[in-house]
């Protein structure tokens, strides 16, 4: 059996009354989400939804509760990191990790770096240890899968594209994903949607058709022990 | 008279107290305002503190408000969007803009993006007209300069430095500062904080002595009329 965990970043959600402004990227992940499931339906799907949600940004108590062992801590600090414990936990659990999240102003919304900087975590996801040199932190967790499936307002973010170096949406999750223990990321891309053209028709054509393969293959790649 | 828009992004504060956990990046800024009034006091200096007072992450309800023609929006959505307004009234009376900020997870701190995700506005701080081609996005404020004060836990982010592809602080935050009117910015940034070592004392030293000299500058530029 493998535990998934799916999150959605986005603040629009993907009721049909509100056509206008439905979610792209929570299309593409309920998309391989019920992919995955049709194919294997033991298998556990946690859910995080941190668009509906956001978690809070970390706070000045967070971070000193973070940094008191937690032998020390007091039921305050425990409660203000009950959160991220949660967070983690159910990252702890997942193989693959599944995030759908639009781009918002060329980077993650407010709500997925929340989530990020809920759970990077000193003693829970890195260890710190200066006898390592220049490259003090390492993580805890290893071998997790990411797949990104993700929407974008304008176009051109892929290396080579015109709009290369204004990406900081998946270039920036590969970054801080490493410290959850993502070995290995796969990415599923709508771009166009405030172009609404043509070109937004295909790209979206394009990302559906792609799941069910991608699917497919990390389900195989996990049956032979490589999630 | 030039108008200064002061912005701190840390979840930490500067309380002596606290010495374990002060804010570097509050201290930069506080000496770059500070050097700055003390040359020019009649000077405006406008407060926004993101890190102590997180701004909302954008909802849907938000979304469909800001693409709502202001004619047609009810009370509600008006109150939705009542923050947004003030934070982009902020920047609209500032030609220089302050911007303290730790490095958080090789990003923003999900506060500061928030504020972002807040005030990028269409009608307000930019426009979008398919007309423009494959760039239809264009600033509505011009002319305004970023200086950012930044405190990082590791170092060799800098173009050329070791680090330099995991960098998404001062590089996404020039690209999305574009969509607010800066055209021009200035960087100062501590490294080294979380070895504590003599390097990150050097750090220190450099930061805070480079502060009178921009401040300096960026005066003398304000009174030949290029703030």
């Amino acid at each position: 059996m493998t535990t998934l965990l799916h999150i959605d970043a986005s603040a629009r959600g993907i009721n049909p009354a509100q056509d206008r402004h439905r979610s792209l990227s929570r299309q593409l992940s309920k998309a391989f989400v019920d992919e995955w499931l049709a194919r294997q339906p033991g298998d556990l799907m946690i859910r995080r939804d941190v668009g509906l949600a956001p978690p809070p940004a970390v706070s000045q108590n967070w971070i000193e509760a973070a940094f008191t062992p937690p032998e020390r801590r007091n039921a305050e600090q425990e409660n203000v990191l009950a959160l991220s414990s949660e967070l983690i936990a159910e990252i702890e659990q997942a193989e693959v990790i599944v995030l759908g999240t639009p781009m918002y102003n060329y980077g993650m919304p407010a709500a997925l770096k929340a989530w990020f900087d809920q759970v990077i975590r000193v003693d829970k996801t890195f260890t710190f240890d200066l006898a390592r040199g220049d490259f003090p932190l390492e993580p805890v967790f290893t071998g997790k899968t990411l797949v990104m499936l993700v929407s974008r307002g304008e176009f051109g973010f892929a290396p080579g594209g015109i709009r290369e170096e204004m990406n900081h949406l998946e270039t920036h999750i590969r970054v801080a994903a490493r410290y959850l223990g993502v070995a290995r990321d796969h990415l599923i891309a709508i771009e166009y949607q405030e172009f609404g053209d043509d070109r937004h028709s295909q790209s979206i054509a394009e990302a559906f058709a792609r799941i069910p393969k991608l699917v497919e293959t990390l389900q195989e790649s996990s049956a032979a022990g490589n999630s």
